[in-house]
């Protein structure tokens, strides 16, 4: 294992602290319980908002907290639920009495864990709303899931309802919108290499060097079936093909596309499939309104790309064009 | 070789194809000589600044163009020089009768052809200049270099003149904008594993698995010396003393700290060491005041980092903090 790390079990604690260091303009972070809020958090009568997950996706989740986005998130170990009592504090650091909407990827253990703390916040008063992301369209259940796996579409759950607490939305209202992008947003990814946990030591999986697999997680997690290599054009065609025959977009639907890398993917090679992506979406008819390239949903060093397509709507781009402030995602600011 | 692409010898167009395709609003591509220039070039009076070299170092250069950084990038195949007969038009189009600033990185390559392009398009009135970066402390000479090679620092003076031609400033003043932070930044770099260019389909050079290359290239070109693997907190330090030594940094100075990831580094290995390194320089008496960490000067998949210090001035942290939009540096609009 070749990694730029001193103690594997200290990875995510220095992690947070140079990434606390970096951004101390934008975030205040805390190492026991760990999680990370918005300098200028609680927002006085803003909705809050919180994610939260496994570490090892940098710069999910952490990248995100700050004006127009996330309120506080919540690291736990790599590749490891959060708990309770961490999750927690964040929730009531998010809380100016407006309420709090938790976005959750859907994991077993971070729907369990997520759902703890709502039920301990709300004994607080608080009222929380839980909003499951679920994008994933290449397998129904997996290793560590019931259901669909929530993977890229994350993010644009995370920016979208973060724009619309931004703008002063009701609770209620936060909570629809991040429901809806869900409901409309779909993904699926590639792996080339796999990625190794830190404390592990070795690769979670092992891939022959001409082979690939497609559906893969973003923790290494199986995915639909391995295959030889083949062109960016070719991969990009297995990957949007089952995207949108569950998306079902009307012909000129309006669309985000995301293409996103695991994390040791080289930019040029995003832009090759961002470029393959747009042809088959023209062709089919629709139009590529707004887009993102770039390491946003990472699987650690992990070789290997996703799609994300979003089916948007007005609201919906207004949202996204607002202005975001993070470490990982800003502009108009 | 385990890439995301199609026709190994077509990697970089298609990457600026789909480059185009995902910032439409801040670019127009050419495809043929290639080159890349702001979507509302020329911008009227405003001196012209234009950067370019061999491809792979994503987002290094194209993902530069824009308002505040430069108006034009000229990308060459992968980890080879552009040519004269992309470079003049390039540096043509970013003229606008005020004068163009070329930022050329030390590779004999490089500073020859974009010699000859400056020489053609003097020839057809237009007043260039030229800058050299050559931040990298690691060795004088090299396999591609007659003298210091320049990495990481590029980013900083492509963004820094910028910020000083878009507020209006003389060619003459941003010449020595460019020049005085060239005179003010010191690079090293570390490489964990190779790369493989993809037209050779060969790793570019063999590192055992314990092994890691000190004061790399960004080009895979031999550093310092090999040793074996060691805690992140020692490999910063053995990039940072170098560095400082070179730098000469008085006690108190204000410091731009960035960690550059070389394209296959996970974010959490990157705040690892940008934790290290802040420790290191404030332990030295030295003031971390503005700070960048990231995939910026990439050398395809490589797995490693490079850390780039810049001693600032007050007109400096006010070019730097001046808004930028690009398609990898954005801020303040």
């Amino acid at each position: 294992m070749k990694k730029l790390i001193n103690d594997p079990r200290a990875v995510v604690e220095e992690t947070m602290e140079g990434f606390g260091l970096a951004h101390a303009d934008l975030v205040t972070v805390s190492l026991d319980p760990m999680y990370v809020v918005r300098k200028d958090a609680p927002v006085v009568t803003k909705v809050g908002l919180v994610s939260g997950g496994g570490s090892g996706h940098e710069p999910l989740h952490a990248g995100y907290v700050g004006r127009g986005m996330l309120d506080a998130a919540v690291p736990g170990a790599v590749f490891t639920s959060p708990t309770p009592d961490a999750v927690l504090p964040a929730t009531l650091a998010a809380n100016t009495g407006a309420g709090v909407v938790l976005i959750v990827k859907n994991y077993t253990g971070d729907v369990l864990n997520f759902e703890t703390a709502a039920e301990l916040a709300q004994a607080e008063g608080v009222d929380v709303r839980t909003v499951l992301v679920n994008d994933d369209v290449a397998v129904e259940d997996s290793l560590y899931t019931a259901g669909r796996r929530g993977v890229g579409g994350t993010v644009l759950v995370e920016k979208l309802a973060g724009a619309a607490a931004e703008r002063g939305d009701s609770l209620d209202a936060v909570e629809e919108i991040a429901k809806r992008v869900n409901a409309h947003v779909r993904s699926m990814g590639v792996a080339l290499t796999a990625c190794t946990v830190p404390h592990a030591g070795v690769p979670s999986f092992e891939l022959e060097e001409d082979e690939i697999e497609i559906g893969i997680g973003i923790h290494g997690e199986p995915g639909r079936h391995r295959l030889k290599l083949e062109s960016a054009d070719a991969i990009t065609a297995r990957l949007l093909s089952p995207i949108l025959a569950d998306l079902l977009p009307t012909p000129g639907q309006r669309l985000l596309l995301f293409v996103n890398g695991m994390g040791g993917t080289p930019q040029s090679e995003l832009y090759i499939v961002f470029r393959a992506a747009t042809q088959i979406l023209e062709d089919a008819g629709l139009q590529v309104e707004r887009s993102l390239v770039g390491n946003y949903v990472t699987a650690l060093e992990m070789q290997g790309c996703s799609l994300t397509v979003l089916a948007l709507d007005d609201e919906m781009i207004e949202l996204w064009d607002a202005p975001v402030h993070t470490a990982a995602l800003r502009w108009g600011v």
